[in-house]
């Protein structure tokens, strides 16, 4: 007998890494090329530390509204937390007690498993079709909850919000978590539908098309009931999760709808340009309604190209995994760093 | 049957009040009534916005560096987190799995058992005596593990750590966790003897004796196998907890040790004369090792005190609980802020 018979074991989420070289290209965990909001900046550089001397707001009160206000709902429909893995683990936390399985794809985000096995929730992954799209008839069984990323990752593709819809429908005893994390890049969010419907929770962050990774602040919308379930387990943990800087640049960042929107669709248009490009170059691409590509080569293998990029100091990422061994993830970039990862991929390939 | 059977229903936490007046004197949730050191400020104004856009480093390499030269351990003994509470939560998630009942006192910090609910831990709480010390003798016995505040919260007494000791060498099958919190300002840390115990977590905050309650820092020192089971559960819920401006400016507000000290023993200071002068008023305060009292006086009620001072925007912590109903915790302000407490007092005493 000893302590550590009574230690939870667990095998972590591995995040993709984070090199630091002056000339990387880095394209493996799909963060924003640009910069916050000005207005992030201008914020940052007037904050007064006396503040910090005191307890953040326990509500984010501030972040909470507006949240609210950017998504036409109301501050009882929205629930913050450190990042969307910290909303995610919540909510496996909060709704997922049932011994029957939770539903979430063979291939999506991979920290789904290991929130179930940290909270010891039975789960089964339905298989994506060959070209990796949902099945929805996979959702009709009985469950204990349902996770679906949607756009989906790391394969790009989105379902329309009708799609989702049906499997809500088809769930009225279910917990449905839509993972949003790239809804901005092209998906269509489900938000609307959580007036609809009470057993559905949308999530979004800032890591991806806020380009605040950094100040990890996520985001949780559904109706009322689901959302203070949450506050219950969260304020049963921390009481105050949303330190002062994220709280007030987090609601800084939602004023400047022009910036968002133009550095959204330079993203877009970069993609778009790459697709092609990847294309040309023999590989296989789907559509992305995200901020990354899902990239096949006709020839070389995925693990060879992979290790050929690092060496250049370009980063991607690439999944030892059943199904898509043979896949990159590829973060889109500025139009530089994309033009430069063509190039190194016209030689490597040559 | 609904999705709502499947919900972790809880009692949240209730963690005292932030009241928002301009005059108000803030003395209910024990921060530290002077600002952080000011290399922060200076930090915090110089902050690249352009840095969000990137993930923080997943093991918040900056900071754990900075906690190990400070503590004179190494990185692989520190653990980091979003506040104390974040740290003793994962604690709890990580070790306290066993089916015998950990214990902790009837009279302690009182998210301990909101912890044990949250997941399911069985739990039993030993009575601290009737001039609120901890008994050892109630540790030696079959236990899943053993949580101890030192100083203890809300009653301000510490004891040495030999007696702390005695306790972790009676339970090598039990993790020890030491919550100290409050130890800067009188206590003796546990910390030196982490060497020799491997079942010993010592864990402290930035948000007391480091003015910084509004970045949320905690942290855990152990040994390097404890500090590492810790770290794979915490990253099989969330890869970055600790946003940028975090891990900076903790490290940051280490270097100032001279800050640290003058601001500290002013409290210190303060605290002793408040004592003298509630004493003087006829209260009961025990001699305290923290940065707050724990007084009853021996006429008025407590809750009759706490609420008058509330009407003049004067804020302490009452507990309503039992053993403690008649008591009231009061942090100890600026000597200005005390003053005005004292001299409300003689007029409520009156």
């Amino acid at each position: 007998m000893s302590w550590e018979d009574n230690v939870r074991r667990m095998d972590p989420y591995i995040p993709g890494e984070q090199p630091c070289f002056d000339d990387m290209i880095k394209l493996n965990t799909n963060e924003n090329p640009y910069p916050p909001a000005p207005g992030v900046q201008r914020l940052l550089n007037g904050l007064d530390a006396d503040k910090l001397k005191l307890y953040p707001q326990p509500d984010a009160r501030v972040l909470v509204e507006a949240l609210a206000k950017e998504h036409k709902v109301s501050c009882e429909n929205v629930f913050v937390g450190v990042g969307s893995d910290d909303v995610l683990g919540t909510a496996f936390l909060t709704f997922f007690t049932s011994d029957k399985p939770v539903l979430f794809a063979d291939i999506t985000y991979s920290f789904y498993p290991v929130w179930a096995s940290l909270y010891r929730i039975p789960f089964e992954t339905p298989a994506l079709d060959k070209d990796f799209r949902l099945k929805k008839e996979d959702y009709y069984r009985p469950n204990g909850g349902i996770v679906i990323a949607n756009p989906n990752a790391p394969t790009s593709i989105a379902e329309p919000a009708s799609f989702i819809e049906d499997i809500v429908k088809h769930n009225p005893d279910s917990v449905v978590i839509v993972d949003e994390a790239y809804v901005d890049f092209g998906g269509e969010t489900c938000i609307p539908l959580t007036e609809k419907y009470d057993n559905l929770l949308v999530v979004q962050t800032y890591s991806k098309s806020r380009s605040m990774a950094g100040m990890r602040i996520g985001y949780a919308i559904g109706n009322a009931k689901l959302i203070s379930y949450m506050f219950d387990v969260r304020n049963s943990y921390n009481s105050y999760t949303m330190n002062y800087p994220s709280i007030v640049c987090g609601a800084e960042a939602l004023k400047d709808r022009a910036y968002f929107e133009s550095t959204r669709d330079r993203i877009v248009a970069t993609r778009e340009m790459l697709k092609e490009d990847l294309r040309a170059l023999g590989f296989d691409v789907p559509d992305s309604s995200a901020n990354f590509l899902f990239a096949e080569h006709e020839r070389v293998p995925a693990k060879e190209i992979f290790t050929r990029l690092r060496e250049k100091h370009i980063f991607v990422r690439y999944f030892n995994k059943p199904r898509i061994d043979n896949r990159l993830r590829i973060t889109v970039g500025t139009d530089k760093e994309v033009e430069r990862l063509v190039e190194t991929l016209k030689e490597i390939l040559r």
